[in-house]
């Protein structure tokens, strides 16, 4: 590595811990709060609801979306509030970046407790723990989810003194498209129908957008919503956020089959198991990882359309996304 | 009845017939449109989803969360658009107030289709037809609940032009605390831990103020939120949410005792048979009875204290909760 990429690369590592504290922070903080790890139960009416909530979202993730919502606000000009003598913090759009980023981190994990449900996927293994029907039964597992998904559209809804209420419609707005029947419940009632099927490249490629892709593009976008953004520049970011998700899921495709259990944190080899149709299956190992890398490409020459100029984190993120190993 | 009670009934129901015109329409327009069963096949990526989300809100139901929305609208001044001469219509008020009545419905179908799951009430009829999970499969029903719920915050937030956006974020602000663990979702997970133990009166009614309340009461101040009101109007329409909604639940336990599954449309007498605690077995038939009527007239004295001139739906919903017969 040159020393410039050397350079870089510790810079986005100091960027990055210092968002993930504060994405952590505000999770915990607002996930639950009074659940009776933390505090007296008599304050937590429902304290085994609040305590599968607070399973399902803390202490496990890579947090992305939060990244990618955090990367996205920073690009059109809001400054987070981290570092020194970067100028006067906006707080209202700061404060709507954070809750934007906790709030997509909420739909997902939602979405993968349904997911693993035994009338879902069935699967018992999550981040390396127990799922939150195994440790919780499925009755409250249904019940975190749901309220995950009710906390999420919370969290972007606090008094109009915190967060502008055009923000905040804007931010609901993606969010609900992105999480809904045209975004990735669609996208995973599309999956359910295709186990055993033959797909197509095409058919597997909008599966996955809606799947997997809607929310991550959302991520993007909410970011964005979060400052001043071009429309020019919001439709290259749409397209930056369309070639992540769609390679998120290629590299996962790929991980499926290329790494192990314990590395993974769930399960191995269950697409192959399950028949599933994936792009390895489709395209083959060799021909997958070519598509991730050229859908990096893609996402990074979106980038420099934007014209924004600092789009550090959000490249970083995107190397992130085709670079993982886990 | 007196000639002017007479005259008072015939008018409510005009105004229920059109306001219910009104929202059939809108869900039917609204909830995945794209279905099957509505237009070519091609238009929908994920047509089970579809069916199953239009097979869980249409045709059925009283629609009462929708109707106290509207008449709430119409009680701070909002001119919902239905007869003529009334003056110049409020479009954004009006489409503002029409979008809340059918965020509201699409919470409680969602919560209906989730709650009747194996893993939780394991309710195979519903509205008089199997339930959602039976037609569909336990997977489908799953992402069905989970994209209504989604819908929900989609339909608050259309562009600005349509609903001002102060609105829509106050819409989404009060729907997402009503659905959320400090409202139905929590009421449902205590709900859920009570099966088999004595609960005393207050926490039974701690219980249903969550579970079946806070979606009520919601959809009274949802459509407040759709026009101006005072801080003491808003206060008092509080209180007539509050008492509504404990009485629906006081006459839903009188109901599961006293009427049959035909009449239902839903199994009568689970609670008995699955140990639950409701006001019948803590009170007594004839003091839930009189307990009904009690919160009735709370609602009533309520109204009075809003202040406002047109509380006459508002006032007639009270009663057909209370002498509702299914």
């Amino acid at each position: 590595m040159s020393h410039s990429a050397n350079h870089r690369a510790a810079s986005h590592e100091l960027w990055m811990s210092a968002q993930l504290i504060r994405v952590e922070q505000a999770l915990s903080d607002w996930v639950a709060p009074n659940s009776p790890i933390h505090s007296s139960a008599s304050e937590d009416l429902a304290p085994v609801l609040s305590q599968a909530m607070r399973y399902a979202v803390l202490d496990g993730g890579k947090r992305l979306r939060p990244l990618l919502v955090l990367a996205a606000a920073e690009a059109v000009g809001v400054n987070l509030g981290v570092g020194v003598g970067l100028g006067a913090i906006d707080e209202k759009s700061a404060q709507a970046a954070l809750r934007a980023a906790c709030s997509v981190e909420l739909i997902h994990a939602y979405s993968l407790v349904h997911d693993d449900m035994p009338c879902m996927d069935n699967d018992i293994l999550r981040r390396g723990k127990p799922t939150v029907h195994v440790k919780f039964g499925e009755a409250q597992a249904l019940l975190a989810g749901d309220a995950l998904q009710a906390l999420a559209f919370e969290l972007l809804t606090p008094a109009p003194e915190v967060v502008e209420t055009a923000v905040q419609a804007t931010l609901c707005r993606i969010l609900a498209l992105s999480a809904g029947c045209h975004g990735m419940a669609g996208g995973q009632a599309i999956d359910l129908a295709s186990v055993g099927k033959l797909l197509t490249i095409d058919e597997l490629r909008t599966m996955h957008r809606l799947k997997t892709g809607a929310l991550l593009q959302a991520s993007v976008l909410m970011g964005a919503a979060c400052g001043k953004v071009s429309p020019v520049a919001n439709l290259a970011l749409q397209e930056y956020g369309a070639a992540i998700g769609l390679a998120f899921q290629v590299v996962d495709d790929v991980l499926d089959v290329t790494a192990d259990t314990a590395t993974l944190g769930k399960t191995a080899g269950k697409d192959a198991e399950q028949d599933k149709p994936t792009f390895v299956s489709l395209m083959g190992l060799d021909a997958s990882k070519a598509y991730a890398d050229k859908l990096l490409q893609q996402a990074l020459t979106a980038l420099e359309q934007t014209g924004l100029g600092n789009t550090h984190a959000l490249e970083s993120l995107a190397y992130m996304v085709v670079n993982r190993v886990t």
